[in-house]
């Protein structure tokens, strides 16, 4: 009875990560006794806005920013609706890439449709976008670029520092989606120079249902939800007190571990790599030399289904993805690898495989196991 | 060294309720173990869908919807600017109240900034809008009706129900904005025969930072968050997993306790006021004849401010409210006082208390000592 024994292996942790320990236990009093309003002026409340101030500061300091440039927010889907439907009414031009996630290309899409210019620029077969081309759509309506930091497929890692760098030079603000880069790699506002940043808490051990913007102090960004004025007017909405101080925990451990973590990570991927190799199959490792997020192989197995694969994987208890799994079981060919110009025969077999705090290298050879098993059992 | 020993009591209900254990109980696989992304087509997402599931259902059944009638928001505050912005963009006509809590009238003036008509129909002395009012407010370009279930500050109840019925009869749609109301009393959805209705979970003793939007089958509202389709499109960003099934949970605890806790609370209301006669100062109570929450008490202490008030209780560890305590410590006389007309002497004086699961009939006799001793210390 193998089938029932076997350790479920998680390799998903671009879709979502578990929440660490450490955090859940900064959650839980604010879960169970310090339940109260941040709003309120009595002992209850105040102890919450301490709480949530303490988080803002963490938030901060692991982005190189002030406290009062971080606004919170219930997601990274809703920080970059945020910025982009704050910044646009129905005119002016916004310039992002084609291999953005979901969060900002369907908001650019109904921007379009209100009378907004979109230029979306496209990127190279390893799924770059050009600073040149960047720079070469913008016009004297444009307003905002917005260049995710890092693909949450491929892993591969956008030059933002470059574009906004230029883009200053234009007058022309920047925000980058960096939903999958904190907590990956080194994010810090000063060095990548833009003006607006989004977080996503359960992409960096947090939980689902929080996230933050980086908002550079003297940018105004026009709130999208209106009412009690909190978050200093950019985000009414009663404070969700156990996240926010959930998300502060994840981005103190995130500064503590990053450096050692990033490293054990890519040596995972090395690993995995020589493995995958090892296995006797025809595939491509998507973005290959690309900078890439050292947690994230998106492979290609030639000549394969991804459905296939996965199913195959899901019977031996392998949490991976075919596209973003953000999104439902889009088993379609992904905007990215689309853009990418991915041959067909390898972009339909694609698995992303992404990993982190709670991987091991022995995880990792049990995947390459049981994948070769899913493997062979597919073989034509 | 009494003051050190004193039991701190929160009075404070309406601000925000404490999770109840049973619903941190349930929320708290899902912020361990069972950590993964609803949209993950593996075992760790199928168990988070089936969870949001179940949550959904949970709620449904307190309001006596269909599952499918319910979408998830991040707070009553996102449900009411999802209906508003959603409805509108720069056109038709809105009619609402002059009581709503600001999460209405702060969309509203927005839209009206626009070039969106919004008629905000006043109240009585009670704080009750008349049905025949609002509907006299309907012209051809009317696409919605919003008036709150109870309000905030003094537990007036309005009567939604005859609005929908009538508006129903013109082809308007009706929202209701029943954050306060939901947990309290019972609020179902046929009976009240509204389109629209939005949930708040730390009301009803579920965390901060989760509220839902009832839909009516057959009603269309366009999305305000755009990405990877979530809620079946309403809704996009990832799914705050543990605090759905947390929502659903208080749901369920409020279903079996409607009644019974109903009657409870009313009962302290009474041990309250009795109380409060007994104390010897001139007082008022706000809404005193209309239809009101079982669970607050807004009162006016005359010739005194709300302000000194609330110090002198903070400093015996009591948690009340001066105007709605959502949104800061404003102390000048709140907007829903003001529609009542609330003659200032009273209005300036004026404090909510707010009672709930946790309180007892001694915490209620404990309050009215202490509130005694601050009266007493403010008489001129």
């Amino acid at each position: 009875m193998e089938y029932f024994d076997v350790k479920p292996l998680y390799f998903d942790y671009n879709a979502t990560t578990p929440v660490l320990a450490r955090v859940f236990e900064a959650m839980r009093p604010f879960l169970t006794e310090r339940f109260g309003n941040p709003g309120s002026g009595h002992m209850w409340g105040l102890r919450a806005a301490q709480a949530v101030a303490r988080a803002r500061a963490q938030v901060a300091s692991l982005l190189g920013a002030s406290p009062d440039e971080i606004y919170f927010t219930s997601c990274a889907t809703e920080s970059n609706n945020q910025v982009l439907f704050g910044l646009f009414q129905g005119e002016g031009h916004l310039v992002t890439t084609a291999v953005e996630h979901p969060a900002v290309l369907e908001p650019a899409g109904v921007l379009e449709k209100r009378g907004v210019k979109v230029t979306r620029v496209p990127v190279d077969a390893q799924g770059l976008v050009s600073p040149d081309d960047v720079l070469a759509a913008l016009t004297d309506e444009t307003r905002l670029i917005s260049v995710m930091l890092a693909n949450n497929e491929t892993g591969a890692i956008q030059p933002v520092a470059e574009i906004a760098a230029r883009a200053r030079e234009r007058g022309v603000l920047v925000h980058t989606d960096a939903a999958q880069a904190v907590g990956k790699i080194g994010v810090d506002v000063a060095e990548l120079g833009v003006d607006l940043l989004s977080v996503a808490g359960h992409k960096l051990y947090a939980p689902k249902g929080v996230g933050a913007l980086y908002v550079r102090r003297g940018v105004r960004v026009p709130p999208l939800l209106h009412g009690g004025g909190q978050e200093r007017g950019l985000r009414s909405g009663t404070e969700n007190v156990p996240h926010l101080v959930g998300l502060g925990e994840a981005c103190a451990l995130a500064a503590e571990a990053l450096s050692h973590e990033a490293e054990r990570r890519q040596g995972l991927g090395r690993v995995f790599l020589e493995g995958l190799r090892g296995l006797g199959f025809s595939f491509r490792l998507h973005s290959a030399e690309a900078p890439r997020l050292p947690n994230t192989m998106s492979v290609g197995f030639e000549g394969l289904s991804a459905g296939d694969v996965l199913s195959g994987l899901v019977g031996w208890d392998v949490g991976a993805s075919a596209g973003a799994a953000c999104h439902g079981d889009v088993t379609a060919v992904s905007h990215v690898l689309e853009a990418m110009n991915v041959p067909t025969k390898f972009a339909a077999g694609t698995i992303r495989f992404s990993w982190g705090r709670l991987t091991s290298e022995d995880d990792v050879r049990e995947l390459l196991h049981r994948l070769g098993q899913v493997l062979t059992s597919l073989r034509p």
